[in-house]
């Protein structure tokens, strides 16, 4: 498996609007195992996305996607910044797809 | 919904004992959507933490439970520091169980 956490801030006031396009589309991506978007409660502009995918090449892959390429496209201008991203190997757990989870 | 992002530093050369701890028991805890632990790709003693919940009072409530508690006790000696921890309103995407899931 393959994952990434990333934080996104968002301009002023438009986190929501930012959400929305962020939301849209993720659930035909191939290889997706989770795709979450969150506010974060104590940063009023940040958004959180959380994504596990079964390797690395399915990430990879989904950024070539039509409908990937168009939210990208319509987020870009209500994107500050990226203020983290942390590429992660994850193991296991509770709550995922797959004969690797409980 | 209610989520939590953290990362955990083991002490070093820990990291693979602490992550098996956190793993055992992660699938009896009532109100919890996800739970995955997962090593981070670029800094060798870190673990990451990503929790959903269905509500936040769950999450408090799975720190009574013996599993967890003991859980707790036995990674206690293990970890170096709680180097980040972020308070999350998961908001919907793909791959979570529940209505409010694509």
């Amino acid at each position: 498996m393959y994952g990434l956490i990333g934080r996104i801030d968002a301009v002023p006031g438009k986190r929501d609007a930012l959400m929305d396009i962020l939301l849209e589309g993720t659930a035909g991506m191939p290889g997706c195992l989770l795709y979450v978007v969150s506010r974060d409660v104590d940063a009023p502009d940040a958004l959180w996305v959380t994504e596990i995918w079964a390797r690395k090449e399915d990430h990879q892959a989904s950024l070539t996607l039509p409908a990937v390429r168009d939210a990208i496209g319509r987020g870009r201008p209500l994107i500050a910044g990226f203020a983290q991203r942390v590429e992660l190997d994850p193991v296991g757990g509770h709550g995922l797809p797959g004969p690797t989870t409980g």
